[in-house]
């Protein structure tokens, strides 16, 4: 249906670092975003099955750094790219088939996006530097590191035209998405929240803590002033907890409000954006447990939860004092986001557009459980 | 392509009781089953995914007790019946469509897969007698209570033609896969295990032990027996253990074989089995996180590991003792022998062609990881 034609125009008809964009005449084949994927770790394999959903973009390739099960499995998905040069032999001596390494994957991409461990994207900045391309990458990164920090609801606009775009965290993606809304509807003055954390993701067996409550020795930790990346004027103060847990990370939040409501209203804003979830104990969904259960009723990829799930029973409206409890799916809730931050730098599409086609691509849909 | 048809045919032309087997001529629509599925928690909405996804079965409905966010998610596939005309009000509440009770479903259906908690079944049976209609249980429910125990791998003709088949439990299943693929290549003499099992299912938080080990006070535990009813004149014993884990039953095997083999043949009888995976370290799977993190990445439903997960590198021959170690996903391993039960009652598919089928609806291929 679509065809390459259109991102290949793209790259030729413009030059990648004015931010100058081109819109193709419709006539035209539609644009077709190429998106290489640099590390296909817990992120970056779900981002290139969601990049690979849209029908504005397609997945030039995914770097993978070990020959292991993930590996063989991308192989049926993806062209496989690695590292370095040096990373081909053990590949082919698994029978995988590689494509090239790094610098070959952003050669032939328009963009692309950094799933790498943190710290890493200093130094990867440099080769998407040398090849005039534009990169977006994770919240473990320095906000120094890119032009702008994203979320889609808190600040879309402010990615339009940029080169380098750092989508924040999961916690703070989650504090991000539900505080907006309240700025959007009430104003919001101040805010602070307890972060209960999963210990960590359920494909590993190693870090802890295992049977402990282990707190994070900072105050504020760095959750708050991350949400500040994106949500200018906002004052935010964190603390947080790791528990020994695998499924998602729960935040206890507290706001306060510039306008008078009712809890009605509240619950209703809250409803009103598809990347929230309201669920109820009268559902049955009682702990983070059930969440995650919901996601596999949905049938949704890998049993992922891209929406903040926040229970009902306990938004609390007092004066102007807003408390709420919501769940968070670390492994998944920043996959959506760094599909409308593609569009986003190359001014595809207006905001609510974008969002909108990057939940109907995800099965992302406005319910209530 | 398959009409209903078929089904009616088959249930006015046959008494169920004498198990008389009535063949379609060729030129009428292929057999329809109509599968009832009483019970919809973890085993029966599985089941029930997994007969809609049969080209030689559909799901007649459902039976659903609670209107919880599961009966939201199932009211989207399947037809929702309830135990009791009682119990209609309570979804009426939700706007939960409700078609009937259990009465009507059973009515409706050529079988039941009773997947009801156990203990249940003995109740139930009496309302599938009133209507003659043929049913199968779950491992749960005493093994007096069927004709015959069942299991595709090691028993599958036995279950030909009768009223009331019971399907082993999960930890039955695993241990039955193996062995029986070990007895019919090498024989087997007698044989013992200790099961490693987890605590409770993903989406529960109630249930123990949540921080320490509990050895199951019987010896032998109840498995061992239990595999005896699916596999005639093997012997064995089993221990069990609960661990504080969701995922997946861990069995450690220790098996006599009959005939001289050597180890390439050993792991060669296990490969040859669709239902059986041979996963290794040297692939990144060193624990049960990796092996769910693999049915997550082939994009199960649910993330459902039908497979027995047996890693390579415990797999030892010591002149005829056999060792391995073997993981059980306890939610979903059961789900084919569910299929494939259906089909032995009706006598619709020899035992390999009815294991085809169900594997290839289900995606479950040969594959080593």
């Amino acid at each position: 249906m679509y065809q390459n034609m259109g991102s290949r125009y793209l790259e030729q008809g413009t030059n990648k670092n004015d931010s100058l964009l081109i819109y193709l005449p419709e006539q035209l084949s539609p644009v077709m975003i190429r998106v290489g994927i640099n590390g296909y770790g817990t992120i970056g394999r779900r981002v290139a099955d969601a990049v690979s959903r849209q029908k504005d973009m397609e997945v030039s390739g995914v770097i993978k750094t070990k020959p292991d099960y993930v590996a063989m499995t991308a192989s049926s998905k993806f062209k496989i790219f690695v590292p370095d040069r040096e990373s081909i032999k053990k590949f082919q001596d698994k029978s995988l088939d590689v494509q090239g390494d790094l610098d070959d994957l952003v050669s032939a991409s328009d963009i692309i996006i950094d799933c790498t461990p943190e710290g890493q994207g200093e130094k990867n900045i440099q080769i998407y530097r040398k090849h005039k391309k534009k990169a977006i990458f994770q919240g473990g990164e320095s906000s120094s590191l890119a032009e702008v920090s994203f979320n889609a609801y808190a600040n879309y606009d402010s990615a339009s035209g940029k080169e380098y775009v750092r989508v924040v965290s999961c916690n703070t993606t989650g504090l991000a998405r539900t505080l907006s809304t309240l700025r959007d509807h009430f104003g919001v003055s101040e805010a602070s929240a307890t972060l209960i954390r999963r210990a960590t993701d359920p494909n590993d067996s190693k870090k802890g803590p295992i049977n402990a409550l282990e707190p994070d020795l900072h105050f504020p930790s760095h959750h708050g002033p991350d949400v500040m990346t994106v949500m200018d004027g906002i004052s935010i103060e964190t603390s947080a907890v790791k528990a020994p847990t695998t499924l998602m990370h729960l935040h206890s939040v507290t706001v306060k409000i510039k306008s008078e409501t009712d809890l009605e209203h509240v619950l209703r804003a809250f409803e009103s954006r598809r990347r929230l979830m309201i669920v109820s104990g009268k559902n049955g969904i009682t702990s983070t447990a059930q969440v995650m259960d919901l996601a596999r009723e949905l049938g949704r990829e890998r049993s992922d939860l891209y929406e903040i799930a926040i229970w009902r029973e306990n938004v609390n409206l007092n004066g102007r004092k807003i408390n709420y409890m919501q769940a968070v799916h670390q492994e998944s809730d920043v996959v959506p986001e760094n599909v409308d931050a593609v569009r986003a730098v190359f001014g595809l599409q207006e905001k609510e557009k974008s969002i909108e086609l990057t939940d109907m691509a995800l099965g992302i849909k406005e319910k209530v459980y």
